[in-house]
């Protein structure tokens, strides 16, 4: 190879990206299953669409407009086109529509699982690759479609293992803010969107911060200065007792709203969206603990044009460096009638919602939600004799015919680190044909489970030792019969 | 938005990347899961690493020598390391061996799902973007582990149900070229690596094609000029009767092959990793026509050290103008001796194979042995009266709670436009509540399969016309006894 004379590369993974085994993926795909499923209940249909869109069709919508690119991946092809990995799976479904819009059935239920990519500034916990698990209606301006992608996220969380209570879904309405905003004067597009990324920090930065963002601007701790979106101080109270409003049941939280949004005709648009949403929740079964209004909930994605859902997690929980921390969001979504207009110059309304399959992994599992059981490893045979690796083999071969997993030991180690190598991967049994064995016709297989318990002191250790419980010679067309005797025992 | 501003981009995926959906989809899955499931039952533990690595970890092994950045998509990272897209699965386990070596069982085996980026010149039925489904073991030098992994791909494409027969398992080792190279006094890497090139597109240019590839070079039918390995004849004829020995049985080519090479000590070294093989593929049950020896199998990666695996469809089909086409590859792997030895300097063996999977899939519905039956849609309730939408969406819910998929139609359209979307979704049934209906407390479900059949004229016309068969109204306690007869009917 060429490459043998190249200094050694360090073994390390890029900033931000991690590696995964065994039990989080599985605990990943359950979520998938199960969400998916509840999808295809409702009638949506699966669509899957690369990893890279053209970078003017992906558009621009993050909110990290300071990183480079904007938060996106992007790269130039070899005929100079520039293309960017999907930071979401609703720009890429904007411009799949746009694409196929003649021949797809109206409206257009699909829904969608991959990964998605961000630019940002990595952290504990925060990465720059993440899987999404998104379903949405394109094609029907009806706040039933809202409710109905509510109703499915509340139902989707319910299969994945979530329980009532843990979380809330918030709902608010882009038009009521910027009703409000046309009311006091405030016409400009760009400072209209400074506004919403002041009231997004609310969570953070309390109300105290929101207000310098929505004014001049905030200094924070390190001396570093956000410029705020300029608001006049007659401006900016409004919508500090706008994003206040949201305490108590959806009908009460409506007519705190109905007061502060009154005489603006688009913010009465969104209060009307809200209240025929409200009705069809009603009428769903979804309870006013699980789903309410809240003012204060806008999401961070520039492209959201009326209703906006975020699903909060309630619990604390500890982070990974052991300090207590909140999972926050682990979904959301909104309406976005604009985004497939961007390509079609028709408007194209659409509506979904977004499952974070990462962070609600994490949070089943830091709620001891997810299934708890240990992964099991396989059944090792003991390979001590290279001459005999054929009949090692068919003893795997045959417990696996019987549907359990088994693998000979393939390295060159010593009896002891065999044993070893099986406890650690968490083996129920090893099967071992010595030469006596052999000789005698027979099999031996030793319960590994047994064996943990005894080291672990839960089991009599004197039991152990006297008749050697947990470890069986019989003859060997017995193996299967031994197996599933102690992996049926263990389980 | 700020964008509303820009020119409207166009609708379209980048050149090499592809939409797909629902069966498309589905069959892909199944066949994941599938050889998933045989992974797992030989003791292969699940493995996920990020999309992105480090471009120095990652290695340049692909054949694409003359395409930017060699066929991988790079990109600088904000601290200006340059990372890369994986072009496999293989070099970041490699990577993660390294990285994790102390504390893995050993010997290491593990399987991994997950999209693969290559920047390959597209064209038809050849991607930039598709999946791969590996199973490697790392730390075992025992040719039974490359065996096993053989063994384990022949399952493998069995339980993804393609039939015995349809394909064959080639299998090969770089040490019995390397070795008769050798023996020829062909010494420099790049030339040796010209020669396996050259070698590896047997397939499509022919014995002659290769020959002069070995030599000078060669000019093809578009003027252009590919350069040759630079061989002189005396070295190329033995290279040319080398490739030309896998006809007939195992024992039989190994025959053959040992006539070629002997006298090179690497090369006989590759012949007894071979006859090892051979002997645990017998023990395995896999028989001659599954998976034979074939000196002209060289796979295209750069980083095989000794036996090379590769799975070849047998089946002429159809590509997708139409055309007759070979589909060749679906699967493939080796031995790599040296890619962890990259990172630690250490010697670390390691084997593996990779499914194809999206290939296999179109493999699979070309040879019609993937499930025929076409997805079903939804049962639709239609939508007349937007005043009753949560009626319509109770019988929705009521559906669902039975087990059904079911939809409400979410649109703005009639009577008419709605049926045509119900059949054009594939629906089985279509459910309507109308004023007569709610007045009588009934429901009316219409079976759109019989409507289906009767306008492809497959059932009787005029019994349709008489009695409007296939149409029943009922009391609407009856709406899920009504729709489990027709659907149940359908299918």
């Amino acid at each position: 190879m060429t490459s043998k004379a190249d200094p050694r590369p360090k073994a390390r993974t890029p900033r931000g990206f991690v590696d995964r085994r065994g039990d989080v993926l599985r605990a990943e795909r359950r979520i998938v299953e199960a969400v998916s499923q509840v999808y295809e209940r409702f009638g949506f249909e699966l669509l899957e669409t690369g990893a890279f869109e053209y970078a003017d069709a992906l558009g621009k919508f993050l909110p990290d407009a300071d990183r480079p690119n904007e938060g996106v991946f992007a790269l130039q092809d070899d005929d100079d086109e520039w293309m960017a990995l999907r930071y979401d799976l609703t720009a890429p479904l904007a411009r799949f529509v746009a694409q196929n819009w003649e021949t797809l059935p109206k409206p257009f239920r699909r829904y969608a699982v991959g990964k998605v990519w961000r630019d940002e500034k990595p952290g504990p916990g925060r990465y720059r690759e993440f899987v999404q698990c998104d379903a949405d209606t394109v094609g029907s301006e009806r706040p039933e479609a809202d409710a109905e992608i509510i109703a499915m996220a509340v139902e989707g969380y319910a299969a994945a293992g979530l329980p009532r209570g843990a979380y809330v879904l918030k709902i608010n309405n882009r038009k009521l803010l910027n009703g409000l905003l046309a009311s006091c004067g405030v016409a400009d597009e760009g400072q209209k969107l400074a506004v919403l990324r002041a009231v997004d920090k609310l969570d953070r930065l309390g109300r105290d911060g929101v207000r310098l963002l929505l004014g001049e601007g905030r200094l924070d701790e390190s001396g570093a200065f956000t410029r705020g979106a300029g608001l006049a101080p007659a401006a900016a109270e409004p919508v500090l007792a706008f994003i206040a409003a949201g305490a108590g049941g959806r009908s009460a939280t409506l007519d705190r709203i109905a007061e502060v949004v009154a005489g603006s005709a688009e913010g009465e648009a969104g209060l009307a969206e809200l209240d025929r949403i409200g009705a069809a929740l009603g009428a769903f079964g979804v309870g006013e603990e699980q789903a309410l209004f809240d003012p204060s909930v806008v999401r961070g994605l520039e492209y959201y044009t009326g209703a906006v859902f975020e699903a909060e997690l309630l619990a604390e929980t500890q982070d990974e460096a052991g300090g207590g921390a909140r999972f926050g969001a682990i979904g959301g979504g909104g309406r976005y009638d604009d985004l497939v207009a961007r390509f079609t110059g028709e408007r194209t309304p659409a509506t979904g919602f977004s499952f974070g399959v990462s962070r609600l992994a994490a949070a089943l599992a830091a709620s001891g939600q997810s299934e708890t059981s240990q992964a099991r490893g396989p059944v090792v045979v003991i390979a001590l004799d290279a001459a005999r690796m054929t009949d090692y083999q068919s003893l795997a071969a045959e417990l696996r015919g019987a549907g359990f997993a088994a693998e000979v030991y393939l390295g060159s180690a010593g009896m002891k680190a065999q044993m070893r190598y099986a406890d650690r991967r968490l083996s129920p049994a090893a099967v071992i044909l010595g030469e006596d064995e052999i000789a005698a016709g027979q099999v031996t297989v030793k319960d590994l489970d047994l064996g943990r318990q005894l080291a672990a002191g839960v089991s009599d250790n004197r039991a152990w030792r006297g008749d050697r419980p947990g470890q069986v010679t019989a003859p060997r067309a017995d193996l299967v019969s031994l197996v599933r005797q102690i992996v049926g025992r263990a389980r």
